[in-house]
């Protein structure tokens, strides 16, 4: 069988992460890993976990949470998220959210919702490599979005004219992003919505990191500020994804998009097609630990991670040589390091494993274009304050060589 | 904001199912209903389940269970798979197993990873209204599959090269399929090997309710038969989707394909991309309660499915009018029938809804071409055989009329 044969021509574009397989190598004992992007699961809230389950089997509630349910997602849990995203600034009702298995398959099927081949979706450079990963099945061209505003509306549309298709959507990730750590500014993101309103296109407003600031303040979401100008969700044309992942955990893939009802309506046919519904007894679980322990949860998280954050800046600050320079992010899990423009950051990691056993991940990956060679990518969600240092220190002797 | 601008044109393909929205009707109190087709909730292992997730987090195992997972799926849930296909005629390894959040997110993953615009899958009429609606997505051509093999493989290639594209692959559900019941004996999937074979295309073999045979040998899969022409799975191109929805619970979302290494190491990346993985935790309790009660539990579904299969024969017998016809099931959770030319199922439904307060589903969703009018699908699944009596009774009486 020449499987090629039967292949889609979008498989030509799915190839395999090369981050995602070099992850594989990286964890091994004596390593300090700076690489994997992932939450500690030393700080899940597996109490909490145990007893929604074990509740849902007492409470009789066995049989629903088993059986099949609706491709919107489990009520009360799709209610939760309607508050929550009330808090945030955005008004909406259950009948603007999907569940979703992570925000992962958010972003899947937002790229399925809007990409034929050839089509562009402008993302930044660098930005999520999942992101990429999801929408190279709809084989799109990706244009670069500057959100500094130096390229015109009419740039952009003619770019992608000339490339035989449109200008579907442009996708950010808009708190501590992955990988660089950094948070559009409000300015920025009206800016955004100027741009989309332009273009008439809509926004991917990625949060997965949302919840995981650990100072300054709150930035309403890019949906908080278009409702804000047209007076309803479903005026706007910014697609919010969430997620559960960082703020309870990523083992149930629980995630959503709070959208206006059109966008909503014709997700849950795709969601339908797609998988059915995503698991009943998780969004149960969910639903319950969310209900219960989100805010208490997530404030020691912060707590925790904002330590680490700290400990990585001040070891970056004490033992980086000259000519390396990085972005403090308020939040999150990355820090983002540019080296001097002749090194590299693959060429760096071979040598830091070989030598200092310090892992992290090269950061030519998240650039759809193939260029930030000499950056690299930082996370400090695993490893304590004391083996943040000695492993920074490590890294700085080896750049400083 | 209009959202049709920005839609892909995929978009197009995935309508409502009229089948859905029906059934959403369908549950008030007083219809005997025929139309679902899922398993009863009164028989899933719930007990087993609640051990299992409650086993979980008391064996110390809630971190790994709450945390992110590789995407292939949890490796003693593959090596329990990779066993069980071993009994059913398909030697094979974890390498030739992923897991899915569904069967039906196998058949999502794979009409991507084949088909592009234009391209030809062979179906049934009928066939599995959820394989045409995860197909749609990728905007294919059907031809129908003609298993008594009175069509050439040269007649379905010159017919899709015409259309602009390729025969991609020959889907079918081998087992009580549904809708009609039928399970393709065993000269038929040794026919569909030839086919396959000549057009150089893959089967995507739909065993779906493969655990629930009521009478009758076990007739090996496509699979078993290609692996014993061919010596081994990996060179083979048959794609075997099953599923634990039937057999243990659906709320869970966990399935499988089994299938040559090129073939799921491509579909790894698919997945990797798409949602990351499957519930980590949903594989782990899934794991756990098959390998301790899947074989005693099935045993009872058997049971007890076969007395309300058994309930509707003899009812049917006893009260259709001559000129209904239907198609003996050997197992699963469906009887198809076929009413006078003249007649019109979705007509009657209206009709039986009125008069009777009667419910099943009209044939016509099923057919990729809109045919089949004077077909209705019952479901055996859910009613007690004093119920099913009554129900068939009500039907017989207004098909009588």
């Amino acid at each position: 069988m020449e499987w090629q044969q039967v292949f889609s021509t979008r498989i030509a574009r799915m190839k395999a992460s090369e981050i995602r397989e070099l992850l594989k190598l990286l964890d091994q004992p004596g390593i300090i890993s700076f690489a994997g992007g992932i939450p500690d699961p030393r700080l899940f809230p597996d109490t909490a976990f145990q007893d929604a389950y074990s509740a849902i089997f007492s409470d009789g509630a066995g049989a629903e949470a088993l059986q099949y349910s609706v491709s919107e997602g489990y009520t009360p849990l799709r209610d939760w998220i309607a508050g929550e995203m009330g808090r945030l600034g955005v008004p909406c009702t259950r009948d603007n959210i999907l569940i979703t298995s992570g925000s992962q398959q958010a972003l899947d099927y937002l790229g399925k919702l809007m990409l034929s081949p050839g089509d562009t979706a402008l993302v930044g450079w660098p930005t999520y490599l999942g992101a990429l990963g999801a929408f190279n099945a709809y084989e799109p061209r990706y244009d670069r979005l500057s959100p500094q505003g130096n390229r015109s509306a009419q740039d952009y549309a003619d770019a992608a004219e000339a490339a035989g298709g449109r200008v579907k959507f442009a996708y950010m990730s808009v708190d501590f992003a992955n990988p660089t750590g950094e948070t559009l500014d409000r300015a920025t993101r009206e800016r955004m919505i100027d741009l989309a309103d332009t273009l008439d296109i809509a926004v991917i407003e990625d949060a997965a990191y949302q919840a995981l600031r650990y100072e300054g303040e709150e930035i309403p979401p890019i949906l908080a500020l278009e409702i804000a100008r047209k007076g309803s969700i479903d005026a706007c044309r910014t697609l919010y994804c969430g997620s559960f992942s960082k703020s309870l955990a990523p083992g149930l893939r629980v995630g959503w998009v709070c959208a206006a009802k059109p966008a909503i309506s014709q997700l849950v046919l795709m969601k339908q097609a797609a998988d059915l519904h995503s698991s009943t007894i998780n969004q149960m679980a969910i639903a319950e630990v969310a209900s219960t322990v989100f805010d208490s949860h997530v404030a020691m998280l912060r707590d925790t991670y904002r330590a680490r954050r700290d400990a990585m800046l001040a070891a970056l600050a004490a033992h980086m040589p000259p000519g390396v320079t990085w972005i403090k992010p308020e939040g999150g899990m990355f820090i983002w390091l540019t080296l001097p423009a002749r090194m590299d950051g693959a060429d760096l990691l071979a040598r830091s494993l070989e030598n200092q056993r310090v892992a992290f991940v090269p950061g030519r990956a998240f650039h759809a274009d193939g260029s930030g060679g000499n950056t690299i990518r930082l996370s400090f969600s695993l490893a304590d304050p004391v083996t943040i240092d000695e492993g920074i220190k490590r890294l700085g002797a080896l750049l400083s060589a």
